[in-house]
């Protein structure tokens, strides 16, 4: 890792590394494609289904990375991190992997799924209020009390390292890209993306995807640093996390546009996917397909990768099905 | 094909004729596996997910492996058929492929989205009561009108040997498997999968699933003759029609047991799936996992495959949501 006065920015030696730490401990997904799809847009798309991924989603991979890198002694302590959702429990997963302790914070209004899953694999919940702020107090509580390890969700360079493994292995999985769609929150998933393009493919283009209610990347974006919104109300409970210093240093660097889809238009990709794939993906991960059918124009005869980063949904709740 | 005074069997060289012949129509399809579901059962289980093969079930490799064989004189009226569904769409897709007339007799209560579908690749519906007697009924006039050639949803050699086609796949991606579970309606998948394995894995047990609700096949097993249902009802649409000759022969030579579950017992094997494997299947083909979870000690640390028949389900109309 490279050091510089503020930060520590991964490289691509750390994501090669990071592959080869997590590889026992998480799946290689298949990349899966849909005439149907293609037809309706034009394009050639390329899924790389992490919704298939262990604990659910891609996640997993910068969580493992940080769990089984620490020391025995650091391990000892346990980890903690606060969580939307999917890093809450990729974290249990990969510390019980270990057989040390995990805390997450998580808001209360989280899906009933994700709390269940994160006690399933033995983490401890500690809730808050469904805002950053409230999350950020809570979670200092948590580790003054235990002392364990913050494994933040995406500002921190071993879990980007870790994220950074999934393009690694959808560019081994393809011949290449012309451009690569993730949906943007925090910015762990783009910033490991753009990690391994950078290196490895610089002329794929990356496009992040965001929610309208929750468009504080796209606004940074414009603005040229980073908006927060303290907590924004969207149906991808994924992405409403802001950008923090680390991830806005690869967004900034390497990200050619973010473009942003309605909650309807959410809504209507995730449910195409279902009928027209036959995969359950989470809300967060329809922006994706949502901007592209959005924008066919700009997507038309391009082979386009786009990242299926979750599948964890409350069945019970389908949006479709409430509006 | 070898010649009885009955009818026509297929054999394993029509198999591996019919693979070569529909391979630029079809997917080969991903085997998934879940740690989750193991851990549950305590057995090995791969599923061989036919829910994204083309048009959306594997009734496509036996329609296809019909199509694609009609000389062309044979092809220019056409083809014809009666079907619960997937067959109706997947006969639909494969004459389009080819660019001839399709056919089909429906029930008139049939999933909108299976109709829907039928209409989307080019197909001509008849709809007709919710009977085998109906149907066979009106299907006898829509084929004196139209002079078409009928490909029966599974008493046809060419549907079986191309639903063969399946396992063929299966085994190459696998190492083996000890038990192979496929549901029973009509009897196609099953007796494909017979004539596959009883040539190159003799040794493996097949197992067929078949709703408590729609249990003539389980009965017919019992008694060694054919008994027929009229009008079963079951939420596992595609499994309601009776065995019929070229069916019973592989069945009643080649299949070790005939296991039913409840309808509660196969809605909640379906949502385990989507909750778990994040795929979407249909009812019929979560009866195999219904009945591998309530007879956990028969597959207990055996290997065992599991074939996703088909994924078109009517997402704004989910069981689980109903009851």
């Amino acid at each position: 890792m490279k050091d510089t006065p503020e930060m520590i920015i991964p490289t691509y030696d750390d994501v090669v590394s990071a592959h080869e730490r997590i590889k026992p401990h998480i799946h290689r997904t298949p990349v899966l494609t849909s005439s149907w799809l293609n037809d309706e847009i034009g394009a050639e798309l390329f899924f790389k289904c992490e919704n298939f991924q262990k604990a659910g989603a891609f996640k997993v991979r910068g969580a493992s990375n940080a769990v089984f890198g620490l020391s025995d002694d650091m391990a000892t302590r346990g980890v903690a991190t606060h969580s939307s959702g999917n890093h809450a429990l990729s974290l249990s997963y990969a510390a019980g992997r270990r057989g040390i302790p995990c805390n997450v914070v998580m808001p209360r209004t989280a899906p009933e799924a994700k709390k269940a899953a994160v006690r399933g694999y033995g983490g401890k919940i500690t809730e808050c209020e469904p805002s950053t702020s409230s999350r950020e107090q809570v979670f200092a509580q948590v580790q003054a009390e235990t002392g364990a390890e913050f494994v933040h969700p995406y500002n921190d360079p071993r879990v980007i390292a870790g994220q950074g493994t999934c393009s690694r292995e959808f560019m081994e999985q393809t011949d290449g890209v012309d451009i690569i769609v993730a949906p943007i929150g925090g910015g762990g998933m783009i910033s490991g993306t753009c990690l391994t393009l950078s290196n490895i493919a610089p002329e794929t283009e990356i496009i992040a995807a965001e929610p309208e209610q929750a468009d504080d990347a796209a606004r940074s974006f414009q603005a040229g640093y980073i908006i927060a919104d303290d907590s924004p109300q969207t149906i991808a409970d994924g992405l409403k996390v802001p950008l923090k210093e680390l991830t806005w240093h690869f967004v900034s660097n390497h990200v050619s546009d973010i473009l942003t889809a309605s909650e309807q238009e959410i809504v209507d990709a995730m449910k195409i996917t279902w009928a027209r794939m036959k995969i359950v993906m989470e809300p967060s991960c329809a922006v994706p397909l949502a901007i592209i059918l959005k924008n066919k124009a700009r997507f038309a005869g391009k082979r386009v990768g786009v990242i299926v980063t979750g599948g964890n949904v409350d069945l019970d709740k389908l949006p479709w099905l409430n509006t």
